[in-house]
């Protein structure tokens, strides 16, 4: 699957295309983060040698693709988005809700577990620090009786950056995200089993143990698949 | 993970996403595929009871998102890309490309044995007749040492379709592509192998052999990620 040739985003590109090739190019270079902000369009047109009119086109085809967010009168700044557009894969054309639900709860069984695995072998100290912290707020806010899909998918979403697999932190949330949209229809949240199950998990990777994060992630996932279906049935 | 809430695509809309959302209603209730024609701007004003200039700002904002294609004159179309963005989930932001390909091939050796099994559990006859197909296609641009990589991705793609996974029949387009943009790093073609492990699956699929066909598909992507690292290696 993988050879040689040339690379087609190389092909047949106008002269806008290739100013936001340079944008992107000097984003990555220097390594601006989230919301940090760009020189403005004087400076920028001044460095790439191009009218100003076609860096403001260029900015505005990489905020389409939320790369950058422009604030009127305040500047452009690299967005958090990290350039994962909305609705990446397309859900919203999907019309069978349920049927989503279940294929993204199928996709979670499949890529979740070996996520927790490489976390337990590659996650950075820092990083599973940042995992424990987050761990303990989906336990309070439960414990509150609160709203904690957001930390929870945070957390899922962590485990993903512990990985040190930079596709896997930009895909986990699209999954999450796309099963909280339209999970509604799900009887009651699960609590003990979510606080249970996100502890065991977080301290395999904390000790290292990947076949055990792997499998208390699986637990997990199949615990809340087989309720969503159940949950269908009735 | 799942659990009942207000969806939150339905809070603080304007009015302009308000017809978005309608036109995605409509192409979903009526089951538009790729390439087929929608109402034009009086139709759907009328319909929406809204007016053409609301429907035009909103078929612009479907057409960013690659639901539909504007053909200056034709009219408006359903778009091929299925609702999946370019560069989805922001590969161009990535510097490190070298570890951008490692992470795609990762994953796919995760997700794709994975995908062989569910497909030859779950593939329609008509479905696993165009896998067929492809894999004769791939062969034969093989024997004359064509440029076999688009074949190939539709091999890969069509398989996922087999699996009547809708996610990852969006998803899996994106990798494959994401690898071989990047992958022009790889000294030569791999033919033969190709060829037979292609062959291996298919056949497996075919014949309803879920976990033979997961194998194969292992050593398919195992074969290449070891090539691809032992080619950096050098």
């Amino acid at each position: 699957m993988v050879k040689r040739r040339t690379i087609p985003q190389m092909e047949n590109k106008t002269r806008g295309d290739r100013v936001v090739d340079e944008l992107l190019h000097l984003i990555r270079e220097r390594g601006y983060g989230a919301g940090e902000k760009l020189p403005n369009e004087y400076e920028l047109s001044a460095q790439l040698g191009v009218s100003r009119n076609t860096i403001r086109e260029a900015v505005r085809a990489l905020a389409s693709r939320n790369i950058v967010d422009i604030r009127q009168g305040a500047g452009t700044f690299i967005s958090p988005k990290k350039g994962v557009a909305d609705d990446p894969l397309g859900f919203s054309l999907m019309e069978d809700r349920r049927k989503l639900v279940e294929d993204l709860l199928q996709i979670r069984c499949i890529i979740e577990p070996q996520i927790a695995g490489l976390a337990a072998q590659n996650g950075m100290p820092e990083d599973i620090a940042i995992l424990g912290g987050l761990c303990e707020e989906v336990e309070v806010l439960i414990r509150k009786r609160g709203d904690f899909m957001q930390k929870d998918r945070d957390f899922h979403t962590q485990l993903a950056s512990c990985s040190r697999n930079m596709v896997m932190s930009n895909l986990i949330p699209v999954i999450c995200e796309g099963i909280t949209l339209f999970a509604s229809m799900v009887a009651e949240q699960e609590y003990e089993q979510t606080v249970k199950s996100h502890r065991e998990i977080y301290e395999a990777v904390r000790d290292r143990r990947a076949a055990d994060a792997q499998q208390a992630m699986l637990f997990h996932l199949l615990y809340n698949r087989n309720r969503f279906i159940a949950d269908q049935e009735r």
